[in-house]
């Protein structure tokens, strides 16, 4: 087995684990730095390292138009490529399809669209989606799934979540017939001197539809996955919705496996998620926010923008322990922000990514020693 | 005394000394590090302080402009604004002034222009440009020279001289009366038990005429400089040209002080300075051409930008040791310039700055050790 997940404890429905990949061990619950082009946006590796960051996510549709599958696989995967020898998970790029590219058509059989870079035409279907991620060779890949919009009615979230349970049954098929085909499979496997695969997760979709979410749910979870991911949220509904959909659907999924939100959330949702019974997220909040000079601290957001911050001596969170807060005032900081210069994207980067994984780590630290409900943050 | 300059080793007319400001000891010859605006672009202090950058040159004009020199007076000076605290160089900003700002006036008292930023009126004099470089509270500060174009004739280029002296005794003048006013005179003092101020240098002007560059120098050295930089280079004219006004001119530029060129140069050619018995040299050559994906190795210019490097796993240049050579291949290294990634520039400019400090390093190690000569590349 080349993935396996163990619990290690439990406080209320939070629950701290492990789960082992051929590039390493992840400790949950962890969040994911997005790095969507094979780099988090301005930070060098082994910054990233320091960060003790464990798992990143790659974006398989942007790394599938630039620099190409057929260019990462020759040099034998993403980790290689980006040396980071460390976890990564790809995504489906189903959401990059839907969010990004141009004149989509839908069938039974995929998508077509046209590359947001140069209008070029593709097509993916959920078998050419793993063929992708298997080339790529991330540790967790994931099923193309049809995001479905909102608002959208019941019956045609009905629809889209049907299509997403066919094509999971068709991403997993796929899948086991080729898992070998991961670039490192032969380096990997001689060294553990078992099989070392990738793990391809099931997807749950249904909207705002908590029946659906549970037909989704259970249909998804009898394919056989070794992980399951809830989709389509943060795809415009009201936060309190996002949370109530992720709370009836988590106890749908098994306890076994490990539990992932795509694409959440704030410093306080990501703790409420942990509540919840969420073991992994991912989000390009932290890195996003750095480059528009908002910065999370101990005491709520700061916009490094204002004009009372250009005297201002104080690191950005004097709670903070990361290497910028250590170094930089909030002045310095402003004064980068307001040049435009290079350095304040990849201060103001490092600052949050550190912000999100202290968090992750203390909350962790809560649940193995059971004190995690004393630590409810104001929601 | 708070400068000092001591000779440690010639070989033929090079040299390797070191000496000392206060914030610390500068071994020489020295390659600095532009920082524009307080920041090496792109580029964290950390790993500026593990490139073993010694000393960067800050732009005096564009931190008038941003973040304002009275920011940084309150703050402590550039060191503690840009939590760098070994030495810095600032220029005078008459460079600047001259080749980006706008409806320059020039008059005896001084030069009017507007912000190339905003449009504004500013007016700079000899004293008013010390007073500025006082408050920013670098460890060696410049005088305000006029910066003659290339071509320029004769008598242009006398006039210009001239005036460039009468301003370097005004220079001196108001510095000798006003050193005592850097933001950090006191702590410093106090912490060295003697007086530490900045040193201010001279600059010699004289464009393409000998004859006039040897006037500038004798009257240069009569005001009385603890160093001296050779300026008015690097404005258009071939390089030949300029390598011809350096070795004409430093012989006539105490030995027992440092001298600086100003501006210049390629890998190449910061070597053959250091053999005129150059101490100091700044360029934005190595920053700046990271940013267009132009990379300095070994075995001459690399542009990453070309196709052939597209699946190219090897290292900028192999025989590099700086922390990007050992990790990312020239692969990554493409895929992250092409796909406008901000860390293309933050990789480049570091390997940059390693392949340039590295040289100067192996340079003095070889005047040292007496072998210099032997190391002479082909120019």
């Amino acid at each position: 087995m080349s993935f396996s997940f163990q619990l290690e404890a439990t406080c209320g429905a939070a629950r701290a684990g492990r789960f082992l990949t051929p590039h390493g061990e992840v400790r949950t619950p962890v969040f994911m730095p997005v790095g969507t082009l094979a780099t988090v946006k301005g930070v060098p590796q082994d910054v990233l390292e320091e960060l003790g960051v464990q798992i990143l996510l790659n974006n398989t549709y942007h790394l599938y138009l630039r620099p190409g599958v057929e260019t990462i696989r020759q040099l034998g995967g993403v980790q290689k490529f980006m040396a980071w020898h460390k976890p990564i998970l790809t995504d489906s790029g189903g959401f990059q399809v839907f969010s990004l590219s141009d004149l989509r058509k839908l069938t039974e059989d995929g998508v077509q669209f046209r590359s947001h870079l140069d209008g070029s035409s593709h097509f993916l279907s959920p078998e050419r989606v793993v063929e992708i991620q298997l080339a790529l060779g991330a540790d967790i890949i994931m099923c193309l799934d049809e995001c479905t919009g909102f608002p959208a009615t019941y019956e045609e979230t009905r629809k889209s979540m049907e299509l997403t349970a066919r094509w999971a049954r068709r991403s997993k098929d796929y899948f086991e017939a080729h898992r070998h085909e991961v670039p490192w499979f032969e380096e990997k496997t001689l060294h553990f001197g078992c099989e070392q695969s990738q793990a391809l997760f099931g997807i749950v979709q249904g909207g705002m539809y908590p029946e659906l979410r549970r037909e989704s749910a259970g249909r998804t979870v009898e394919i056989g996955f070794p992980g399951h991911a809830i989709g389509g949220l943060s795809v415009g509904e009201p936060r309190e919705k996002t949370w109530e959909i992720v709370k009836e659907t988590i106890p749908l999924l098994p306890a076994d496996k490990p539990r992932y939100v795509m694409g959440v959330g704030t410093p306080e949702e990501i703790v409420e998620y942990v509540r919840l019974g969420v073991d992994m997220m991912d989000c390009v909040m932290p890195t996003r926010a750095a480059r528009h000079g908002l910065l999370f601290t101990s005491d709520g957001k700061l916009n490094i923008k204002n004009a009372r911050y250009a005297r201002d001596e104080n690191a950005i969170d004097p709670n903070c322990r990361c290497k910028v807060c250590a170094r930089y005032s909030r002045a310095y900081l402003r004064h980068l922000y307001m040049s435009q210069e290079v350095l304040a994207q990849v201060l103001n980067t490092v600052h949050n990514l550190a912000h999100y994984l202290d968090i992750m780590r203390r909350v962790r630290e809560t649940i193995v020693s059971g004190e995690f409900a004393g630590t409810r943050p104001a929601v």
